[in-house]
């Protein structure tokens, strides 16, 4: 079939590649004339026999709102957008509702998998109406790794469902990655292991741990030993946050994704926390702990009962 | 080679079977007559040849340290003895010092896995010297998956290592089951997800969060749909609560490892939380919530500033 | 000074009387009329005289805007309204610029004390402009505890500040009572504290954690030992999850305020936690804990590694 | 009555001055021959009428314990020793059995109240008999704080009990701490609250949070607004460990306190977070997140769906 693809970065690239080798044919829209198929929006909506069907593969927030917004004018009754970056679910119904004024459907799908998905395929979550999705899944399959279908690939329930399912996988995603984190902390911390990598590795095989994200990890340190090279400082790309507001929503105790979420926060306090700041405080006023007297001398002693 | 193995439990038959497999010779002992090889541990150790190798999976704590003693008054100088066993890695020490007066060697051994290891292989962390570690490469061989030996086998240090890193292990499993378990309460309670299932189905390919765990939920959900038949009491091993204890003894920040813990010991608490009830009284004292007036009446207001 | 309250339940009764006691004029409105000054709230409104202030007290949310922008309608240029409730900071700034479309102004004052501010007088948290704010000063003094006047009230910022400063407050709160009920559950749980309740009542003087929500925990201990008739169900009033929320607006690590949250949550799941039957569900899939053989025969056993 | 006091310390020297100031009279020994009566322990002993009391206010741990074992030595049946240092509860049975055996009675007494204690009282809870605890009562109540004897002072139960119940207030203090920080770091964070130190400020009076170290931290605030002179690098004395500790002895979900002592543990991280550092390893290893192609190009880009 053929498809619009509007982002031609590093995911929407591979993408194209993947949809391509499929035998689909891709007509990509990107501002940047060097990578782009086309010059503008309108030369590949124009470039698409109708039906269309247009995958929209930028930013989330304002880059996709205005991108949906836009496509509303040029697409015609019948046609059919895929969000497929990271957006909140909160979104999918507005741009449902744009679309579906002119007679677009809507389709959200939570893509997941990052530079390997040229590879291994993508996992794909999709909300939206079953016509819409059955008409688009010549494209999902040509995307979602090979093998059965239901593996790498969902239709999790109405518009928003693929977008709030890939924002909980990546609030999962969080709560993987730090608790791998802490064990590799803790053997790193332990003089009996001497040879932390050779015991994360060991893990990829036959353990209860094994997975995608361990081997990873092993790789990692396969290249940088030790880590020397990589920062702790850990930014956030928002569905961690967007999971635990949901949970909070829901009522839903999230101790474990919220407590990977605020070590990120905290690995980017550089001026240090505050709250630990008025905890030092705090030990200052009640003694023992760096007490000056009025000669200035220190009179405080570690051990002193508080 | 030839392996005496005490203690033909679920685990140690499967081992056995595993060994055996192999080409290898295994006499087992265990109490249970119906399923030993020979009448008594001294019998065992008789129909080995010096120098002998002896596996030893009971449960951790007093039979294996029982166990181990016997062992240190029967075998020879020469011989070596295995923990596989899920011991806290402060056992090990004193274990092989006992062995080692009678110049016996000793080896820890972490076995994971669990029931699929029969089929898979065991993930194997191995604490020791070189020269008894090298001696019972062929059993560890035969133990773990087939392929690279590193995938599945290291040698993480000295004698307590090999604990010590099967310790971490599941101090991660605790992390990394927790986290699943929250992405999967969350997608349960949205209702927008309609297929939680075939959501936490299509993550086991090409996504992000992809590992055996999340193969086994769903495996699990695919028994039991809606895990009706399943009962939130979860209890603990002993290994989750030594992870949080090194840590803390490392000064290893361990929230998600912690909070996994303390979900388990809450999920116990039969007779309700005594810190949530004490939370409870402190709303009623301070009013607002359920507050009784002289009459017996209720008084409080929900939403009421306190 | 006059004013008019509107709101009559528990919070704003006590806070009438103590504003008369104070020696000024209250008419109160409230739909009950057993409770009420006046039978409409234009009748309020007219039995004030020009510049009017009026103070609103009843439950956040849907509540407090119906009565704001009744009052936007019914009052005058020159005219001041306070919200007292515990609104959302984020409802201030529409309610201001409602009312400040017809040229009333509007202060929003967060309120502490419980039942017991009627006696010891009410912590205020207040926002808006100084002109707002000092025309109602009267009030607020009457209102606040006697002695320093900082101490008890504070005139934090714009218009949301008080709302916002009496939000962190509660989220304090909530960190501040769970980890009381955490030592108290300790405390009860050790064999050794043969006193637990003469060790509370103990640490309300002279030690560091000394605070009056320790006395209420004494006095709730008091009148009801072992808090036998307390249930551990535990509900929130929506400060709690707004801090947690803001939090992560601002990227603060907020573990130990969530934590509190989460417990409470907890402490409602009357059907179990979803997440720890998967937990359970996961440790029955990989063995030694209650697994089934085909014969429905359970092969598992405690202790066994997985 | 006479007491043997052994340690003067800050903390000793200021105990020291309270009992007297109540009439008693104080022998007491530090090894810094300046602040010492006497010029050795045994002369200590010697300067005591039989029976005799001697309270130990030293470090603890070793020095302690070494204390302890000395005055084994010197005194006689019929005396009395108080360890009021921060001992782990664990440390009072062996020191307990040890005086025995030569029939000297032990009572253990955590100390509460810093150095506000020469002032207001100090906090105490005691562990021991009847008999040790009724002799020892005029000490205790020249120390406690004036008022009624139930405020302020406990016979927790047997020899631990004392420093156990000191323990576990300490643990509670982590938890208070840390959520008054975290409320102040998220006052500070919010643009709308112009008056951060006021906000605190007025809690102190009328408010459900109103408590000491409220007032401390207001304090600090006020000699040093910002705590631009305070360091986030917040040490932990034991207890906070501990109570960690026992909680996972006695299965109590403490996510408060722990919560609390694991920033503690970050806050020490000088070389980085290593499990930060793994988490942020492994989104360069998924992708769009500073991926380098061969070239050493960064090709990943923020808000790539991975």
């Amino acid at each position: 079939m053929q498809l619009g693809l509007v982002g031609l970065g590093k995911m929407g690239a591979n993408m194209r590649t993947r949809i391509q080798e499929a035998g689909h044919q891709v007509v990509g829209y990107d501002p940047r004339p060097e990578v782009s198929d086309v010059g503008t929006l309108a030369d590949m909506v124009a470039a698409l026999d109708a039906p269309r069907a247009v995958w929209v593969m930028v930013p989330s927030g304002d880059p996709t709102r205005t991108t949906i917004a836009q496509l509303a004018e040029l697409l015609e009754p019948g046609d059919v957008v895929v969000d497929g970056g990271n957006s909140k679910y909160s979104d999918d119904l507005p741009n449902s509702e744009l679309l579906g004024g002119n007679g677009v459907g809507y389709v959200d799908c939570g893509v997941s998998g990052g530079v390997w998905g040229l590879r291994n395929g993508y996992g794909l979550m999709v909300g939206g109406s079953d016509d819409d999705v059955t008409r688009l899944m010549p494209v999902f399959d040509a995307l979602r790794p090979p093998g059965e279908r239901a593996d790498g690939f969902v239709h999790a329930g109405p518009v928003g469902a693929g977008h709030y399912a890939k924002m909980v996988h990546n609030g999962v995603e969080y709560g993987l990655m730090h608790a791998y984190g802490e064990g590799y902390e803790l053997l790193s911390a332990e003089p009996l292991i001497t040879d932390v990598e050779g015991t994360l590795r060991a893990w990829t095989t036959g353990t209860v741990v094994r997975s995608w994200l361990l081997e990873l990890l092993v790789r990692a340190l396969d290249e940088d030993p030790g880590l020397a090279e990589i920062s702790d400082y850990t930014t956030d790309s928002g569905e961690g946050r967007w999971t635990v507001e949901e949970a909070i929503r829901h009522s839903v105790p999230a101790n474990v994704i919220s407590a990977a979420l605020f070590a990120r926060f905290a690995s980017r306090q550089d001026q240090g926390s505050p709250a630990l700041k008025a905890v030092s405080a705090l030990r200052n006023q009640f003694g023992g702990h760096s007490v000056k007297d009025s000669s200035g001398r220190s009179v405080g002693e570690t051990g002193t009962p508080t």
